[in-house]
């Protein structure tokens, strides 16, 4: 008998294998999928079911690919109208082994999410594990925002007759395996704990130690997310099914600064994938910072799947691991990365491009003298909450592109974030948008604080775009023309 | 954070690491302790303790080694006057970065038996996993005939009040990491399954579903275990402190045929731990058989620990891992391997042993006409009661050397176990006591059962040596003069 999670970095992703005796079900694969190959072919096990929690929107789900290369059979709910695979009802119960996988519809985060039991057959149902895909978390519950802003107060309801009538009534002692960790998009504030059970979650999950399902609907309905652009396409890749069948990363192409510019020439975006203090040192001119941890999270909110990309990398970076990162989210279009990192681009006298940085004390002395500079802070709905440096203008990350106009073009900018990074990606965005005194503030609202130093509260009307449409609704014509 | 469990496989050893904050903690570490070093250099986690569930018997802890090598503080029970680290009372607290590791003192398998329960610091004292070394499996609980058979109801109620007055406590939503997995020589039935809770257990392991402290003592001492003679040797390793250091196991030296043959003659054993076909069609003269799965828990039934000994490997070992094993259970006389294998050896012309095998017809035809044979089921208490071959008479394999005498050396001896692995080994000793006509029986009971042939119980009886120290006794003067 053997059940392994397997974590997809960057995305905090988890899937499953489920296998004894020579049989396995892999819970929402990823889209490289030669890991549950490997291991299935290590242990002598044939992959007889590939179950789908819900159709993910944060990644393009391996189950076809898997399916075409194993024969297994692909599981999802009845309750949408996936174009593959077989549907599945409440009930059904599926063997592998001497272990019984058994079907639990638990709608919330999307109407058709299940939840799949695991159990040994012999204890006739009573189960020791739970994949619960997106509707529970370690710490947190799914997103009910992904249907639009209406359609909240009834997911939220749902995912509370799924919470407290299905899962939790499985018992204290089943063990919690969900489709995400720490860090990922799909969850607000999701535990860095990857162990659990619904005993533990019952009694320390902040969703559920309030009673009641009034004060967990409000809880809920009072949660701002951003919704990533990327997830509508990954919405219809999973719901259509993948026509691409990946076994493993293609490799990608080092490219010479020769070949590396005419891309560029030809159109394709430079994605600068270094820490943002190496990015203000020198960047090939016109390229997007997002440093590789961020990248599968921040990279669909700069640039759309379908543009051809080229990457600069860190010189310890793993290829391959960038390559898997981008498969996994649909970013199909890479046309390789700079062979030899940044330092061959300056190594032939090639044009450098610049941003500023700031110190906490430098910020702390043009705040305090009212300097003539705009502060922009890209954190976003949730984290402003907790304070801003006086003066700044909190606009998302993922907002700002669209929203340049609201800057002034003619004064310092200063970009922040938490840290330091989003605050990289941000002062990328000003760069290529011609902003020529831009100043990533390395440290962020973090060190702000941990300074001492006055904040103010976020006053509500700040957080709203001067733009008309509201956000919700601005995907749909993603990306901008 | 980040929360591992290693397995040693073949002793079927359970070791954990569990790191918050740049912290880490590893719970009963076996002696190739490189895996903790490793992950703790990768992850930049400093080794901050090392926590013993008890004096562990059947494989040489890596505690004093990892402590050498990372300056961590090893932790273990104050009720064994232990040579090295720091004793430890119930109630005692460790902090990992946000996590917390309590002491809870779980006599029963050993007096000094700890547990350790891990909870978030801000849970305050809430557990969401407990480390239960040798006192509570996966379907099972800890052996407790260590100390002897007078000693057995004192320590199986002792257990009762750790498991229903200590662990069980805890709380259904508990998840259960023990010492040791399906496999293992430290309990009757532990389950393959790895993942469980304790209220899963409390509801499905066999020994706590009855209720009441009576079935269970009475249930416990009815189990009847063999016990390893090398337990002894690792008992006082582990009480006494290892004074080797391994960061990782020692290259196991290639031998040419001659070298090979050389140490022979010079004392060292030879261990072919090829499957017992092949040692059948040939293997070098004087060889034990006993295959590289069954290494760790039968090399030390038929060799002692400071045996210096030569292999023979099956082509696709992994040198690596057998040297691990090897080390793991204190063998550290290993004098290398047979380079090129057994073909090697054939190669040269060099003299080659044959012992015979039997299909299940084959033996079902001597058995029905009453040949002149002797069968000897070498299997161990616990599975002779599922039934015997006519005329088979029950000597456990450990034992089966110093019981030698009571075998015909005249007629054919049949060896016979559940598979043919025991009986492999069997087989060997019997060639090597200089028995012509040996025949080890290719698929053991389990095949004789599945061909529905006759059956008959054991007569208890037939299970006792003729010879005059009962068994409990006798690994006190091993190995035998």
């Amino acid at each position: 008998m053997l059940i392994e999670r397997f974590v997809s970095e960057g995305l905090a992703h988890n899937s499953y294998i489920v296998a004894d005796g020579g049989e396995a079900a892999v819970i929402d694969p990823r889209r490289d999928v030669d890991v549950y190959l490997d291991l299935a072919r290590e242990n002598g096990l044939r992959i007889r079911y590939v179950l789908e929690t819900h159709r993910n929107e944060d990644y393009v789900i391996g189950s076809s690919a898997l399916a075409k290369l194993t024969g297994a059979t692909v599981l999802h709910s009845s309750r949408l109208a996936f174009d593959y695979g077989t549907p599945v009802h409440e009930g059904d119960r599926f063997g592998v082994g001497s272990l019984e996988l058994r079907v639990l519809e638990t709608p919330g985060h999307t109407d058709e999410s299940l939840s799949f039991v695991l159990g040994e057959t012999k204890a006739r149902g009573d189960a020791f594990m739970v994949f619960t895909g997106d509707t529970l978390f370690v710490g947190e519950v799914g997103r009910i925002d992904l249907y639009g802003e209406s359609e909240r107060p009834r997911l939220a309801a749902a995912l509370y007759e799924s919470l407290f009538g299905k899962l939790l009534p499985l018992g204290d002692g089943v063990i919690l395996a969900p489709a995400h960790g720490g860090g990922s998009v799909c969850g607000g504030h999701i535990s860095a704990r990857q162990h659990s059970t619904l005993g533990y979650e019952r009694r320390h999950n902040p969703r559920l130690v309030e009673p009641g399902r009034e004060a967990f609907v409000r809880a809920l309905l009072a949660q701002e997310l951003v919704r990533p652009p990327y997830f509508r396409r990954m919405e219809e890749l999973n719901e259509h099914g993948d026509p691409a069948v990946f076994a493993r990363a293609p490799s990608l192409v080092p490219l010479r600064t020769g070949e590396f510019e005419e891309r560029l020439r030809a159109g394709a975006i430079a994605i600068d994938a270094r820490m943002p203090q190496a990015f203000a040192g020198g960047h090939v001119p016109g390229s997007y910072n997002v440093g590789l941890e961020g990248l599968p999270v921040y990279l669909p909110w700069v640039i759309s799947h379908d543009t051809p990309l080229v990457l600069v990398l860190p010189e310890q970076a793993s290829v391959e691991q960038v390559a898997r990162m981008l498969l996994r989210i649909g970013f199909d279009r890479v046309e390789g990365y700079l062979r030899g990192g940044f330092t061959s681009w300056q190594e032939e006298g090639r044009e450098i491009a610049h941003v500023g940085t700031l110190s906490t004390a430098e910020l702390r002395r043009w705040v305090e003298s009212q300097a003539d500079v705009a502060i922009v802070d890209v954190r976003q709905p949730g984290e402003w909450e907790k304070g801003l440096v006086p003066g700044a203008r909190p606009i998302f990350v993922g907002e700002l592109e669209r929203r340049i106009d609201e800057l002034p073009g003619d004064r310092p900018v200063v970009t922040m974030c938490s840290s330091g990074n989003r605050g990289g990606i941000a002062a990328s965005i000003l760069a290529r948008h011609g902003f020529h005194h831009v100043f990533n503030y390395l440290g962020g609202f973090g060190a702000w604080k941990a300074s001492g130093l006055q904040t103010v509260k976020l006053e509500r009307a700040q957080a709203q775009p001067t733009a008309e449409a509201p956000f919700e609704d601005r995907d749909a014509d993603w990306p901008p023309a």
